[in-house]
């Protein structure tokens, strides 16, 4: 049993002027966590060869495991496999399985005639394994050099996901031996961060110090990390299930959930559970709230549909939103948002509903509404609840917080803790 | 005039063990970019104490520029301030601004008693300059030495933000002069990565070496963009303007817009131009293309609302799709989307409609309709088209890439080229 520790590195200049943001990082950390790999670092550099190098070359001095992604396409700035080809000192050869699968996907796939830049990625430095590539053209790379394993993976997500899935992490379980690391996450609503804290001193002060407690907050909401690790994974899971039964003790007004699931995954198991369906009345989310419903699979059971009433009118003809409540206390209020839910669930036939309706910002407060203010209802059959907030964040912030504490109102609703 | 570089540290085991996605890293990245500062790289490390101070000894060495977010938190795994304050050699002190401002956060906003740890997060090194955070409670500050500035930001979004707008950046403005960057990019679709590299061969080849092209590809959609550098504003922005009006006449054919703006935001101006307005009727994506078309702010101008029709019933309650079609040839169907943008479109009575119908996976295929397959329609008051796709992804792509086909798909039919 030894320690094995990873890094990754992302490569691309989009990374570094903000362009786009990295997703492919968090997969690859969670992936080699789950086997007992400690990722120490990740670290993003531009299309840029010395920077890549110097990357690499620091990355092998520390770690047993580095994996780049990204620069592998077939366009003159996708630089990593003649840089890799080069650090590794092979040649380049042509990889037939890959060019067949490439020809395949060109001709039967896209019916378009193959060029040869297509072509070409079928090339590889004889110095590497390849890793066969079934979602893509460009094939992933092992290399080894002095007992460390670098591996190189298209930076297109999926492709990356599943070379991954069924390279990386099965070939790495084959030639390491790691220590176990195990997580337990819970996640709790309606107490802030700090009186959280105060409320478990005497948990973090017992905690023996093999495991780790952390924080992370989100508006109301704070998710709890405990984190270990071990050579004995029966032991490890023992002492982690201890401490994290005291932990959801200690939480327990605030506890919404013992397993690392979003909120809307939560709700979604309570009402399917109970074979109970939910539709939704949008104002001010656009839809949002019914795409965190509808995004994990077997949405189905438990989502029926939704109005998303942008505009007043739609509020008024879909929802039958009184006009006298549109022109007295306005579309954000208390009489509007539950008539909506109410509306909704009546005439969608479900259990439940959500609606919202807020002023999301930049603009849209009046002096009696500021920006940020939104009102939330949820319904069942006998009765409808609603609450106001008050949010300070940006457009994009609010919308999702505003999501989160509908649903959040619905699980308190289905518990009868309103 | 000088090149100035910087790197971005980001601190929290979360990031390590892939449990968030970092965003502050991007936004960073894009304000430092703006003006004139090249990030060179982006590091993530845990709550270790060894590991982030070998990361800012690594970064001082390189960079003009370190800023640094996270671990600034009421809570014990914070561990970033006291690291500061003996990596600097201060002491800490109280800061009155920071406690007067938390205590009015507690007082005034949660109408909760202070306690002792929030008090804490008032204290700062006495060697570091105070940047006052107005949007929460951890202060972030400023440390020189050597010529290098150090940042330290919470690592909360909307206050990473706010400090970096209203702090960092006319720091740096104030205190160093560099080189101008400017980045031209556009959007094409309906053409692929390596056809469109072939295409604008002559283009790349004849490319002043002091420009660089990048490609971003997102299925069918790629976007181009060019960067330069130079010590003088004008003469940059001459040669990257002469080179993209080359590009734009090369990709003539394909290209959706010539700003770094997404597919929804380009519709949105398309129908603002034109006071024109859209209604939704999702099926498989659940409110996401909504989400899309609301998310940015001026969206109540042209976005009128929707129907989530996710179950069956929905569809034809809501949309007079006829039983005839669900049973013969079934939801994912042309004749199903077809109907579904129309009667949204008569029922919101817009100018313009976008439906889908499809199946995200990761089951529900049949016999004749596979995994990813989705039906896409646009309807305005003269005609109604649909398209068909066959996705390859897994659901959270496949919701992703049907939403930007489709908002695209209703591009094209405003521009009249469908």
């Amino acid at each position: 049993m030894e320690l094995i520790n990873a890094t990754i590195i992302t490569i691309g200049d989009e990374l570094l002027i903000g362009q786009v943001i990295d997703t492919n990082s968090a997969f690859i950390a969670q992936s080699l966590n789950a086997i007992g790999v400690a990722v120490k670092s990740r670290i993003a550099v531009g299309d840029d060869a010395a920077a890549i190098q110097e990357a690499i070359d620091e990355a092998a001095q520390k770690n047993q495991i580095v994996i780049l992604t990204g620069g592998l396409g077939p366009t003159a700035d996708d630089i990593t496999k003649p840089l890799l080809n080069t650090y590794f000192g092979g040649k380049m050869v042509v990889h037939q399985p890959s060019l067949d699968h490439i020809t395949y996907i060109f001709e039967t796939i896209h019916k378009r005639p193959m060029i040869d830049r297509n072509r070409k990625q079928a090339e590889v430095p004889d110095v590497c394994e390849v890793l066969f590539n079934e979602k893509g053209t460009a094939p992933g790379m092992l290399f080894k050099k002095d007992g460390v394993f670098f591996f190189s993976l298209p930076g297109v997500p999926h492709e990356m996901k599943w070379l991954t899935e069924h390279h990386v992490i099965p070939i790495i379980k084959q030639n390491f031996k790691s220590n176990f690391i195990g997580h337990r996450t819970l996640l709790t609503a309606g107490i802030g961060e700090s009186f959280l804290a105060e409320l478990i001193v005497p948990f973090e002060n017992a905690l023996p110090p093999s495991i780790k407690l952390a924080y992370l907050p989100n508006f109301g909401m704070v998710r709890l990390r405990l984190t270990g690790s071990g050579n004995n994974e029966q032991d490890l899971n023992k002492a982690l299930n201890t401490q994290f039964e005291s932990l959801k003790k200690a939480v327990a007004d605030y506890l919404v959930t013992d397993a690392d699931e979003p909120m809307e995954v939560v709700v979604g198991n309570l009402l399917k559970s109970k074979q109970h369906t939910v539709a939704t009345a949008e104002s001010c989310t656009g839809g949002y709230i019914g795409h965190l419903l509808s995004k994990h699979a077997g949405s189905s059971q438990f989502y029926t549909g939704g109005i998303i009433s942008y505009d007043n009118r739609i509020k008024t003809e879909f929802l039958d939103v009184p006009p006298s409540i549109l022109q007295t206390v306005g579309a954000v209020s208390k009489e509007a948002v539950e008539q909506m839910a109410m509306a909704v669930r009546a005439k969608m036939n479900t259990d439940y509903a959500i609606s919202v309706s807020g002023i999301m910002g930049p603009s849209g407060q009046t002096t009696e509404k500021p920006l940020g203010m939104v009102w939330v209802g949820v319904a069942n059959k006998e009765k409808v609840v609603s609450k106001v907030f008050y949010l300070r964040f940006d457009r994009a912030r609010n919308i999702e917080v505003t999501a989160s504490q509908a649903i959040n109102l619905l699980r308190l609703l289905i518990i009868n803790k309103i």
